[in-house]
């Protein structure tokens, strides 16, 4: 551990560390009850905060949860800098761990309790766009980009919604590998741009 | 036209056309507010029948879910008839024209309005199961066909959620044969069991 680890916290590390809480929180609540049933009081209990502190952080609800989806749907740069080979193989892990891992705090729950809500659905679909889907479309290039990286994103939602929310076997239970086989060569597909299209 | 059609209806008929305006009601009201949210006095208003009746024909609001449920998934015979070759086209175009045509009444927009109620969320797996997933992977037999069959269900999935409620460009807006060029080969290949795995 570094010395900033071992000392004692000073006021800008306790500010950087409230925020992360606070987006933590948001987030659970989010994902567990959609954008409309959720209130700042609650966020506030479970960040351990006062609720006016929220809204000096963040100001609203509704730019609480933008800055919680501008997170959601991020690509991380592991996944591009691993290289074009073997992308779909990641893509399909990613979303099977994250998934396994940690179902109240999946942005695909947030997706599917808030998508209704007009505001929160325009929300979503902007952190969507501009945090996976664009960046994917710039970075694959070739023809139809911007096709196959929608293509790619509607593939791995509709396998984690059959997975954490249809939940029908056999691929509700069917392990990574066994989800790996039988999605990534249809991803890598889009990432090759490999389909007459 | 028969004699049936022209002649005075009957009360066996009345009957018959009552449920029918009752079933598309709660489709309606389902597909736009999710479950929980749907009373039967709005159902009643809209089907333009008295609430109790809606008791006396179904029972209860979870059993008038259910029956809308068990027919909105349900894999029409036309598409099988038409046999393995091009399947995966006519999947695509049914999901597209169907959202395009209506999209107050589509299941998917149930599906993600209701899933996350923990009894309507039950009801659906059910009538996505029994109406699609599994009629279609008896038909297709051979290796893995539950498996398949599943994918082919959380592609369709992915594709109406991307146009329908995420309405991410060029996806959104692409036009049918366009989207049939390129989801088409993926849906294909499961159809036809081609990929390894």
């Amino acid at each position: 551990m570094g010395q900033d680890e071992a000392g004692k916290p000073g006021p800008r590390r306790n500010a950087v560390a409230t925020r992360a809480r606070i987006l933590e929180a948001a987030r659970f609540h989010f994902a567990r009850a959609g954008y409309d049933q959720v209130g700042m009081r609650q966020i506030a209990v479970t960040a351990r905060v006062d609720a006016a502190l929220i809204v000096r952080y963040f100001g609203s609800k509704e730019a609480l949860f933008r800055e919680v989806m501008a997170k959601g749907f991020q690509l991380g740069d592991d996944f591009l800098s691993g290289g074009r080979e073997g992308l779909g193989e990641r893509l399909v892990r990613y979303v099977a761990a994250k998934a396994g891992a940690n179902r109240d705090m999946d942005p695909v729950l947030i997706l599917l309790r808030s998508g209704s809500n007009e505001q929160a659905g325009s929300i979503l679909r902007q952190g969507l766009d501009e945090g996976f889907v664009q960046p994917l479309a710039r970075w694959l290039g070739g023809n139809h980009a911007p096709e196959r990286a929608g293509l790619i994103a509607s593939t791995l939602f509709g396998l984690a919604f059959m997975r954490e929310v249809v939940r029908i076997e056999p691929l509700a239970e069917a392990d990574i590998d066994r989800l790996v086989a039988l999605v990534a060569p249809a991803l890598q597909r889009y990432v090759d741009g490999s389909d007459p299209a």
